[in-house]
């Protein structure tokens, strides 16, 4: 079975290339960005100004091959993709929980944007803490870089 | 630019068809269900136990239309579709978060699953608080639908 998907829009950020970016929106606090969706996918946009946060996925565009070891940007050995967030995936779609501070028709103005400049957009979700707040107790081998994502930055690692 | 995924798993459940179904995590309470990850990627699966609650993202293979408006499971009116969780997207991508009991090899236990019995497997990314838990304050239209997910199920209008 072929999984085929569209561009839908694309995230407009600070940042033009893949070193010295922030590794999670968290570490990205106030870097302000644009999510521009395309005019066809508009209406799809009614009501999202209701709330303060959103998920967005979109396509690491950059990736151009997958790893299913990784040695991610807070650790100094290999783990499995799937215990990081680390961008060569088998699929490579990322992840990020960004602050909605205003829709003007197609355009989403958002913060803590960690995202490349350029990244087709895949999909919108509105973030309901119901829905997405979960009290995980245990994070593996994240327990101990705990604190240092905020000021961690990529290396073009990947 | 054409974006062309691929299915790395199933995920299993006693969900046999898309009616009554829970149409959240949070409604679907200790609901057991496995996540079948194909072998040539168990290898990526390394590390992943240490993590309780895991972010599935898979593919809505019976969506055979996407809708920009939808009148969500929780409401009434038509919603732009961005600002709902409903599976008639443009991009069909759904995401859960569930809990982890166990991975035996390239098997692993969860609960809290809403998802279809056969659903293909797109990515799974570990679930960091630091990363997933936001102070959302704002949630627009589920605002009045705050608890009635935990009981609400589908009816078959996806």
């Amino acid at each position: 079975m072929k999984i085929e998907y569209q561009k839908i829009g694309l995230i407009h950020s600070p940042f033009k290339n893949i070193r010295e970016m922030p590794i999670q929106s968290v570490g990205a606090f106030g870097i302000k960005g644009i999510v521009e969706v395309f005019p066809a996918f508009t209406e799809g946009l009614k009501d999202v100004e209701g709330f303060s946060h959103i998920i967005l996925l979109y396509h690491f565009h950059k990736i151009k091959e997958s790893m299913l070891l990784v040695t991610p940007f807070l650790d100094s050995q290999p783990r499995g993709v799937f215990a990081t967030r680390a961008p060569k995936r088998p699929n490579p779609i990322g992840l990020s929980i960004v602050k909605l501070d205003d829709i003007e028709g197609n355009i989403l103005h958002v913060e803590n944007v960690d995202i490349l400049d350029g990244t087709p957009l895949l999909d919108i979700k509105p973030y309901v803490p119901e829905f997405d707040n979960h009290p995980a107790d245990r994070v593996g081998w994240l327990e101990k870089a705990k604190g240092r994502v905020r000021n961690q930055k990529s290396n073009g690692r990947f």
